[in-house]
C-alpha cells in the first residue's frame, strides 16, 4: 500500500545495515495510511563507522519521530538512547527509539510483547503452560519476562551456557518475586509451550536448537526465527503432530505495537 | 499520489525550517513513480543551529542520494557542499544537493534554467528578446546567466542598488564574452520581457517592484514568486492588457530538473 509523502509528513526510521532486505516500511506505513496519521516510515542505511554521526543528526530533526532498530544496531543503541524503558534495559538490546514529548530519544523493546501477542493472535495459551524455553539470549530474555507476565506457570531455560541459564531464571524470579523460573535440560512435559529463541535455524546448515525426541502431540512448538518462516524444527514438529507457530506472528505483531507506540505521542489523525 | 517505500527506497530530503509548508514532495514524487524509480521525497525539517550536524549526518547514509533546498539554507550550503556546480558557484546559492557517484555532495542551482523552462512550458519566446530583469540578487543572477544562453538579445539590469546591477551586467558581459548586459533604469522597449526577480509581492503591504506605467500591450511580465500566484504586479500587467506568467512554472520545472537530475545517476527503473 502507498503513503501519500507531503511537507507536514513525519518520519519514522528504520536503521540498520544493510537495510534493503527490510521488511517493516512495507508493513508499518499501511498501517499508519489506514488510520489516517501523516507519517510515514523510511529505511535509512545506517554503515557502522556512522552510527553516532547519523544519531546526532537524526536526534536534530524534529519531525523524525523516532525509528526503528534492526541489525547489527540493538544492541549498540542501549548506550546511546538518552533513557532506557525498563524492558529494554532488561533485555540489553533496543528495537525501537521514540522521541518522547520533550525531544529526548527513549529506547524500547517489542520482542517480548510482541512475543505474546502473536501467539495470542493464534489462540496459542500461555496461562497456566509450562514452557521450555531454549536459548538465554536477548530474545529469550525478552520472552521470558513477558511470558511470566502473560501468565506461564512455570519456565524452564535450556541453554548451552548452564551459567547464563540460571541468571535469566535467576533475573526472572527476582523480578516477580516468586520461583517460577528455573534452568534445566530440554524434557517435556504434558502441553509444554516449546520455544526457541536460539538463532539456530537461520542458516540452512545450523544444527536444530535442541533433540526433537522431546516433542509431542500436545505440545506447542513456537520460533523466533522468521525468515525461513518454516524453519527445520517446525518441520521436525510438523512431522511429530506437533503444533507450531512461526516466528513471522512474533514480527507482525511487533509492528502493531510499534505503531500503537508512535502513534500515542504522534499520531493525531489528520 | 501516493508512493510505496521499502527497504530498497532511496531517499531524497527536503532541508529548510520551516517544512511543512513546502510542496515539493507532493509535486515531485508521482514524478518518480511514473518513472518507475525506487526513490521518495521526504521533508527533513533542519532547524538553524543543527544544520552541520545534520548534514554530517545526511552525508554518512548511503541511501540518501541528496536533498532540495528550501529557506533558510540556500546561501549557507555553498560552504558545505564538497564541489559546487558552476551554476551554483556564480548564484552564491545551491537548491539541490546530488550525491555523486563517489559519495561526495555537490550543489547544484536550477533557478535559472527552471525558470526558462517554465517559460517554454508556456511558449513564452526567449530567442531575440529584450529583456528588462528587476532585481540583482540570486533569482536574478540566476535568470540572467540562463536567459543570455537561452538567446535573449539584450539584458538591462535594474536595480535598487545600482553598483549589484553593475557587477551582475559585467558578470554576464564578461561570460559570454560579448556586451549583451547593461545596468539600467526600468524603461520599456516594444515586446519587452519583464521579469521581477525581487520578493516584493511576497507580502501584501509590499510596495510594486517597478512602476507599472512601463508596461505596454506586446509585452510579457513574469515572475519569480510563485505565492501569491498571482502578484498585485502581475494583475496590474492583466489590467494592462499585457501578457503574465506567474512564478509557479518556475517551481513546476525547476521539479523536472530535479527528478532528472537526481535519476541520471540514482534513477534505474524496478
Amino acid at each position: 500500500m502507498s503513503v501519500e509523502i507531503k511537507g507536514t509528513t513525519r518520519l519514522l526510521g528504520l536503521i540498520g545495515d544493510p537495510i534493503a532486505q527490510a521488511k517493516s516500511p512495507s508493513a508499518i506505513n499501511p498501517i499508519f495510511v489506514a488510520r489516517s496519521v501523516d507519517i510515514a516510515c523510511v529505511p535509512l542505511h545506517v554503515p557502522p563507522a556512522d552510527l553516532s554521526t547519523i544519531w546526532a543528526g537524526l536526534k536534530a530533526m524534529p519531525n523524525l519521530v523516532g525509528f526503528g532498530i534492526t541489525l547489527p544496531y540493538k544492541q549498540t543503541a542501549i548506550g546511546l538512547c538518552d533513557t532506557l524503558d525498563p524492558v529494554a534495559d532488561r533485555v540489553g538490546a533496543v528495537n525501537l527509539v521514540r522521541r518522547e514529548r520533550d525531544g529526548s530519544f527513549r529506547g524500547y523493546q517489542f520482542d517480548g510483547k510482541g512475543f505474546v501477542r502473536g501467539l495470542r493472535s493464534r489462540k496459542v495459551a500461555t496461562e497456566d503452560r509450562d514452557v521450555l524455553l531454549v536459548g538465554a539470549g536477548g530474545a529469550a530474555i525478552a520472552i521470558a519476562f513477558a511470558l511470566v507476565e502473560a501468565g506461564a506457570k512455570r519456565v524452564v531455560v535450556s541453554n548451552r551456557t548452564v551459567e547464563k541459564a540460571e541468571a535469566l531464571a535467576g533475573a526472572v524470579n527476582s523480578y516477580f518475586r516468586r520461583s517460577v523460573a528455573r534452568a534445566g535440560n530440554p524434557v517435556s512435559t504434558a502441553g509444554q509451550l516449546v520455544i526457541n529463541a536460539t538463532s539456530l535455524g537461520l542458516k540452512t546448515a545450523d544444527p536444530l536448537p535442541f533433540d526433537p525426541v522431546v516433542l509431542k502431540p500436545g505440545m506447542t512448538v513456537a520460533e523466533v526465527i522468521a525468515e525461513p518462516e518454516i524453519t527445520p524444527l517446525l518441520l521436525q514438529a510438523k512431522a511429530r503432530g506437533v503444533e507450531t507457530h512461526s516466528g513471522m506472528h512474533m514480527i507482525n505483531s511487533q509492528v502493531d505495537l510499534i505503531a500503537d507506540h508512535i502513534c500515542e505521542i504522534w499520531g493525531e489523525v489528520t
